[in-house]
């Protein structure tokens, strides 16, 4: 069995920056990884779908699926995706199993700033809706396995949170999130 | 690496019946399975799709891509779906790349008096259209690795025969299909 390695937060709050690194601190360990990042996934796997919350959803449901078939056959599958419903959550956690569901957190104004994708710009101009936080909203995890600040921790600092969390459940898989 | 067997065909020509042979026969090889049915995938994975020639491809697309991550993790992926579009699957092979078509062959005829599903009754009742080898298309491989003529042959006698396929590439990974 295998884990599945699950950041949520908006936009801009860096789940794929964490991402990467965690992958790579996975792959370090000998183990197989996939990672499933939800604009990629969007492409491939959710064409069509929009942004309400039926098809945020139904969005996050495929990406659990996925999730499922690879963690039951030892591969640790990372998630970046933003993820915003709570239940939603907990139903792919439900259904996956292992789950360490990592809240990537950072305030608002910090992810503005950063605005890696203009997203933040472009619903202030008008330009643009549904975005998680501004005008559609985001249910933070109320007991994520870890929360990653990372206004006041740097990436490196946020993965190797993480990465702790994957070393404690594979000395006890059988562990509070197993 | 692992090998995607993809089982194509009309409705009721077996292909679920020869995916469930082939399925243990991997098994008992020790290797690692997942089975992906399109009746399955289609409400987990491609919800709101139809039978338009661009929602079906759009769902093979989908399996392909799912196919892809197990499969290069090791997973021996078998699918059974129409997939009734040569272009569609050879843009899965190539993306796949170890890639097994099957093509599960009976005449129209015979898949017609096993109706497993009731639609070929539904559709000469004039309830139910798109139905693939009746007024939708259904373009049969041209080389498919293996054909298994299902009218003539017993489906544990097909699965033999994918079997024997599959233990040709295991010896020689880097053959044909590879």
């Amino acid at each position: 069995m295998s884990l599945a390695i699950w950041l949520t937060g908006l936009s801009s709050a860096g789940k794929t920056t964490i991402a990467e690194l965690v992958c790579a601190g996975l792959r370090q360990r000998g183990l197989k990884v996939e990672w499933l990042d939800g604009d990629a996934v969007r492409r491939l796997l959710c064409r069509g779908l929009g942004f309400t919350k039926e098809d945020r959803d139904e969005n996050i449901r495929r990406i659990g699926f996925v999730a499922e078939l690879l963690t039951r056959n030892g591969i640790f599958t990372v998630v970046s995706a933003i993820s915003p419903y709570r239940e939603t959550r907990e139903e792919v956690r439900r259904r996956v199993g292992a789950f360490l569901e990592v809240y990537v957190n950072a305030p608002l104004e910090v992810c503005e700033r950063r605005d890696v994708k203009g997203i933040y710009r472009r619903v202030r101009a008008g330009e643009a809706a549904y975005v998680t936080g501004v005008d559609d909203p985001y249910e933070p995890p109320l007991k994520p396995e870890v929360e990653c600040r990372t206004d006041l921790e740097a990436p490196d600092e946020s993965a190797a949170r993480v990465l702790r969390a994957v070393d404690l459940w594979l000395a006890e898989p059988a562990g509070p999130t197993a």
